[in-house]
């Protein structure tokens, strides 16, 4: 367990990522990125197939180098969840069915409960061609499993881990959670500037053919503003689109003989 | 929208992923594979750099052939949406605060009513370098943006469209089998008819003094596709505009000397 407060200091504290034997260095940097993605930084490799440290995972970790430069390597899966009280394992078939198997942003939900209770967790990893052995998800208190499509159900490593660390992110926004950004409300203009577009467009098309036959105004009129009214126009937007009213009429005036 | 019937009968009915301009072929293999996890099959690419087909892209697709066989290949965004009702457009930054953000579950959530209730939805995914255009992003109804660590904030455009296609699986998942969102009871247009609606409006206005001084005109027509996008209306809403547009056209000519 000597690694494992290395770079405490440093850590943003959310759930260890293990990777169990992982065979390709574009993977592991793949898998750091996406954790970069969504606020990860503990990334534990259990006998790596081609060593460590690994040029080709930096190069597809696309500069999620803290994530790299902290990884800590093991021997064994016991060793690398040592310090851990809470711990998953991601499986695509729910081969133990007597540990409790959970979908993704549940398990989002249970790591953010343990992590903020001040339980160490992680999630297991298996090998990209057979996943993890039986006695490596023995030693994992429950499963995830992906809701993918049963037909087609591959998900690579870094496309699982991707997933559960959106979930980790996500559990942490609690239920209707400001996004990054929001859109300003709309506010819708006032009412009586909405009427006077309604005024305006009527008498400009009343210049028109449009409201033909003539016994046919007073419903196209309505049809017209349910239409304006529904639409929730901001206070400029109406101003807009009197400018696009005074355009035409200013063009069709122009033109008079 | 000569393509767009091109294999309905084998589809699984899920949104279309709409790739702009995407540059490697390994990347669009990546969105295959990504989609067919998650039950997804209609995948539309807007030029795409190394031309249609391309090997890399079915080499790196992981055997979801079924998806790369049924790609559909278009010149325009607006080509390649035109049969939608409901496009998202997905973004890493705050551009265009004017339009609804959402986050990928709420999104998935809705793209599962629109799809529910019988409306063609579909998702914009940018370019690798630099994602979509403001003229792009002014062709959707909505944003969608992910919970990014705002430190690292990059996701390829494989894992951002496993996130929504993961969201998309989930949103089918749900409590019973009522949709958490309600689609809206106008049903939108679809969008060739919005985009016609553009030109024919964009169009009389290049009559009319509207777009003065000319450097102001890209500005100007940004804001009036944002407005006419914003208020979801219906078909027959767009052809009564279109009506309108065409009395004050008509009126216009009649008049010339």
């Amino acid at each position: 367990m000597a690694g494992t407060n290395r770079s405490d200091e440093n850590r943003t504290g959310g759930p260890a990522i293990i990777l169990v034997e992982p065979q390709l260095g574009e993977n592991i940097g793949m898998v750091a990125r996406a954790m970069a993605n969504f606020g990860l930084d503990d990334l534990r490799l259990v006998n790596p197939r081609d060593g460590w440290p690994n040029e080709k995972a930096r190069a597809s970790a696309s500069r999620a180098d803290h994530v790299i430069d902290a990884v800590q390597l093991f021997d064994t899966v016991e060793a690398a969840a040592a310090d851990l009280a809470y711990l998953l394992a991601t499986t695509a078939r729910p081969r133990y069915s007597i540990k409790p198997v959970r979908g993704p942003e549940e398990a989002g939900g249970e790591l953010r409960a343990r992590i903020t209770a001040g339980q160490g967790a992680g999630i297991l990893f298996g090998r990209e061609r057979f996943g993890l052995s039986n006695e490596e998800v023995d030693l994992a208190d429950e499963i995830v499993t992906f809701p993918v499509n049963p037909a087609f159900a591959s998900l690579n490593i870094a496309q699982a881990v991707l997933l559960m660390s959106y979930e980790w992110m996500k559990s942490g926004l609690g239920e209707g959670a400001a996004p990054r950004f929001q859109a300003p409300n709309v506010v819708p203009a006032a009412k009586e500037d909405l009427y006077r577009l309604f005024d305006h467009l009527e008498g400009a098309l009343d210049t028109t053919n449009f409201f033909f036959p003539p016994e046919k105004r007073e419903s196209m009129v309505h049809n017209l503003r349910i239409m304006l009214t529904r639409a929730g126009f901001s206070d400029a937007e109406v101003r807009m689109l009197r400018g696009v009213l005074r355009a035409f009429e200013y063009r069709i005036e122009k033109d008079q003989p």
